[in-house]
């Protein structure tokens, strides 16, 4: 059973090497919609959805994000290899569309997730490669937190949840290898 | 900018009335196909797909959603509205796709949203209609928790994070309107 719907969705992937242009954008725009297009509990909609075209600002959150990393010991292991590979954490993603929610919402982490299907889906549609990503939420627990959510227009409250970067790929990137063993047939 | 996806994506809805037919059984193996190509925290893959066709457990679960909620004072009106008119908690939907995740992990509530999206997006490019619920979590807090888990041959350690109800639509109903205050773009 196929159609063009399946196919993408079979066919995503989270791309680890993003070209640098810029998707044209409408079609950030088509991506942004189809997020605010999501369900959520109750319809809430506790989320924001912030497009992220500024490469500076992205450059800026990811030494951030490096910068913070270096200061919790849990991430030890991964400051150490992103400083002595000079890996790229953000992929060189020419996009981020960041996805703060409101935490006070019990739900607010699930719906997040729905969001952050929605853009990956949408981008897979239009060939713009996509990659869910959550290591940047160090940034809101350093001493610059305040900043940056000002930066990116937070709304008042609201905590990050996720991000996806997006970007056209600059790399063949194959899916994950599906696990059949994750579906239970109850009938 | 369209595209069937983007079109699908735009026209899913939360289904309130549900048809008593089952959908066909290709059309349940391609959504739950959908929910394991999902991206996930560092591809962990923190949830099962279980995907439910036995009506008489899917009542037993939706009395058993009321039977807990008669017993939890954050649901009383809730219940009175449920017992008062006999309103059909579950939309009279003939299959419920349960995802239980694995809630060590911490982004496993994200994943879980994510999956879930899959399914609904899935369901709709087949005409199939969805509706993501969290209300029968109730189930999995009340003193029968652990049979249910028994009967949903839910892993060990797994918990109750969403589930989907799929089915064929009995009525139209119209998506929520976007906000689009919900977009910001920061260039």
């Amino acid at each position: 059973m196929t159609n063009d719907v399946l196919n993408v969705i079979r066919e995503r992937s989270s791309c680890k090497a993003f070209a640098d242009e810029l998707p044209e954008r409408e079609k950030l725009e088509a991506i942004a919609q189809a997020a605010i297009q999501s369900p959520s509990a109750t319809n809430k909609q506790p989320w924001q959805v912030i497009v992220v075209t500024d490469k500076a600002l992205i450059d800026e959150m990811e030494a951030e994000t490096v910068r913070v990393m270096g200061q919790l010991p849990a991430y030890k292991g991964f400051y150490d290899l992103i400083t002595s590979t000079g890996m790229k954490l953000f992929y060189n993603a020419p996009c981020m569309v960041v996805l703060p929610i409101d935490k006070k919402n019990p739900y607010s982490a699930y719906d997040c997730g729905i969001a952050s299907q929605s853009v990956c889906i949408a981008a897979q549609s239009l060939g713009v490669a996509s990659h869910i990503i959550a290591i940047n939420e160090v940034v809101f627990q350093g001493d610059r937190a305040e900043e940056f959510k000002d930066k990116l227009h937070f709304p008042e409250g609201y905590e990050f949840g996720l991000a996806v970067l997006l970007g056209n790929p600059a790399a063949d990137n194959a899916p994950h290898t599906p696990n059949p063993d994750k579906i239970t047939f109850v009938d």
